[in-house]
């Protein structure tokens, strides 16, 4: 196993959300992920490829070079790379069978390109989270943001998502829920995947949803996986009439671990009005980077810089009620994290 | 004992110098000395409030937040802190003793914002160096400056401060001493405070200070504490006329750790003619960044790097006869952390 | 041993190129080679002087204070040193032998001021690599580069340029060589040095030498030393008339290793037509940049964040049979490592 295939508190054997769709198109990317430098492109029929972005031969970065005829060519002596890895051009002599790289499975499935870094070389596609509602239908649209590599580690981030509570404070003017009774909250696991369900009752009117009711109940039912994706339904309806009117919004957040100091962040909104409206969309955007990377990850960062590396609850932490998903989630992870290491014994 | 309650270098039962008083207002401020993350701010009243600058939930950085009656709450989740420490609420839940964190004591004195990070919790005040001539008093007046946190070890600045032969070179044009004999040198240990008395005889004439006499006699009296306060007294007086005219400077330097890397930089500089002139205070501004941290502060930063994080007596440095008052203050403060280390066992 | 005497895995008992020579003057400058850091500067009759740059009381940087009569002084307390880093001068007390500091061994040579930082105090000059073809002479002209230190391990240059077949990839549009039959490769080892003889055979005109013909005969001889000095000469002639019109260039790229992180890049290039025209100084400047800085900098250094700080071979690298200069020199550095090695123990 080569140093850039070491992993370290990450889980393998998950399918990893790599890009958007979008991003990856026929000129190769790079992008690191749990520590494994990736190498990422379509061929000209729009089939995917993930190759280690490391040559055999001087480590020099794949996803410099070239495509040609389908193959990656390394951009500093021209090695060639088929899509399944094997070495198909040698321009100095006889190819060997040290030349091979790894391939990746990797899969487009709600537009997202999902990776497999794990053991499995044909891992079952199923394990891969239900997101169907962002995928692209009649009368739907969905935002896609990516903003980046943020600086914090990326287990920071299930407390953060998994316990709204912090809206109230950290996010205070953007969506804060307002008086109210405290919200109640279910937490079930489904293998592996964590269930969170936070209903706050009687809470003040929505801007642009006055329709609704004088009094609203929110309803998020938020569902976490160990991949890290979390997927959200919110639902407004009548705190007085559970059968008038609602409104339902869906959207998701992604934290894929690029190292132990920093995370990929996926943002997508999705919804069923104004679809052809521009200027929500740019709303969108606008609103994910404030929120995103100017609230909750300048909090994370200094969150994780007074961690210093440690594992939460090694750091002994206060556990509130509304931590309860977190804490779910967590165990989750340890146990994965547990079973993983021992088949690596 | 939490991660960021670690001490390793730093003396810990001192007074150690925080902020000049009209640093700290009602709206919190983060500090970070001897690796420990502090908030501190004020009642309404005026009251100094110093508390651990981490939640025991989510380690969220308290001084982020804001002061609601008296209490300083949590900018993540909305946990208040009273001014003793005791969280006063929690809106998720139960009130618990765990959610407790410690409060700092600190006193203002001297135009200076102290804090006590040590293990006793009621500390004796008269452990504050007596920096009586910084305080406001008709005819007096102190211009408080603060550059920040600079890139050298705090312990570097003994060496620079308590060896004034480095001006007439570090310094020449700034405030170089010029010809004249040696000056003579005098070191006294005064319950850990170290004084060391400067005196150089016969130097030529000062500018703006020429009806001293044609020759002056320069005599600095320096004391030294070590919670790296500095205080100078300097007197030029008649060579050959003790009894004529003569005039007296005071400032101070104070060097408080922020990390095994950092040092917090204060620098003070009283006067008592030109009060109302408020370009004598823009001056001593000015030429205090130029000197201490363009002049001195590149210097220590080259020495703190070639120094490599070692401790400076196991590099086996010459040691000049001018060094008699930096290797007494580092034989105090070697005793004191030794004794402090004996106490951790 | 001080601790910037420590060295690691770079070898020590050679002559190392530390600067052009007409980057050393009468105004010291400080250049860290093989994380030793060194102060350079030349008398007024202009011998070049070598001292290390740490003054022994408390580490000050040498090289930023002034020549007084031959003599560098300290820049913090005045300390001065003479031409062979005895103390001259001790403003504050008596000369000790203590005070005296190490002088390294300067030559100037071919352009370059040459340092010895090895053991032995009178070492052969003969060991410095014979570069007699920069040399100032009439019908001559060489242009110097040196593009300060770039972020990667100096031996990742090794294989970069004993292994010309890059060329057609990473540098493809500026030199690329174009089709034609795989070039020869022949190695040999003269007393440390590595010579590889690159012979590429019936290569298309070359621009700006049509004259020599329809085919041309590329051949490269290149020298290496293990003070990581690479002298090249590049030969074009007429494929089918080997005593017909033919040219010659003659270029040298040295890579001085600065820290286990970073390395000195310096260039030359020599030529015997076009003396006067600036021009073609500018362009060989731009060049060099463009290619030293641009293409081979940034792929050095993105396969040295790749390698993670581990040596080559540990790493099971692919080996080609164009590596085979290279895989010469790195058993020469090893065997020469060991013995050094030895000799410390």
């Amino acid at each position: 196993m080569a140093i850039w295939e070491k992993t370290m508190r990450f889980l393998r054997n998950v399918w990893y959300a790599a890009a958007w769709a979008e991003q990856v198109g026929e000129q190769p990317i790079g992008r690191t992920i749990i520590e494994q430098p990736v190498a990422l492109y379509r061929l000209a029929n729009g089939t995917l490829v993930a190759l280690v972005d490391v040559c055999p031969h001087r480590f020099a970065p794949l996803s410099e070079g070239k495509v040609i005829d389908d193959a990656l060519e390394c951009p500093y002596h021209g090695l060639r790379f088929g899509t399944n890895g094997s070495c198909v051009l040698n321009p100095h002599g006889p190819i060997a069978a040290k030349m091979n790289i790894r391939s990746y499975p990797v899969v487009e499935r709600h537009g997202i390109v999902w990776i497999w870094l794990g053991r499995t070389t044909s891992p079952d596609q199923d394990a891969i989270p239900d997101l169907s509602f962002m995928d692209i239908v009649p009368g739907r649209k969905t935002v896609h943001n990516y903003h980046g590599t943020l600086d914090f580690r990326f287990d920071i981030l299930i407390d953060n998502l998994l316990d709204l509570s912090h809206e109230d404070y950290l996010h205070r003017g953007n969506f804060s829920g307002g008086a109210g009774d405290p919200p109640e909250l279910a937490v079930r696991e489904e293998c592996s995947m964590v269930v969170v369900e936070r209903t706050a009752r009687r809470m003040p009117q929505r801007p642009r949803y006055e329709y609704i009711g004088e009094h609203v109940d929110v309803k998020y039912v938020i569902r976490w996986w160990p991949n890290q994706v979390f997927a959200f339904e919110r639902r407004y309806s009548n705190s007085d009439n559970p059968e008038g009117p609602s409104v339902t919004a869906r959207f998701c957040h992604i934290g894929t671990p690029e190292t132990e100091a920093r995370t990929h962040y996926f943002h997508a909104v999705t919804r069923e009005d104004r679809l052809d409206d521009l200027a929500v969309d740019e709303n969108i955007a606008m609103i994910s980077k404030d929120v995103i990377v100017g609230e909750d990850g300048s909090m994370l960062r200094a969150i994780d810089r007074r961690m210093l590396g440690a594992e939460l609850m090694d750091l002994n932490p206060v556990i509130l009620p509304t931590d309860v998903g977190g804490m779910r989630a967590r165990a989750v992870m340890r146990r994965l994290l547990d079973y993983e290491n021992d088949l690596e014994q």
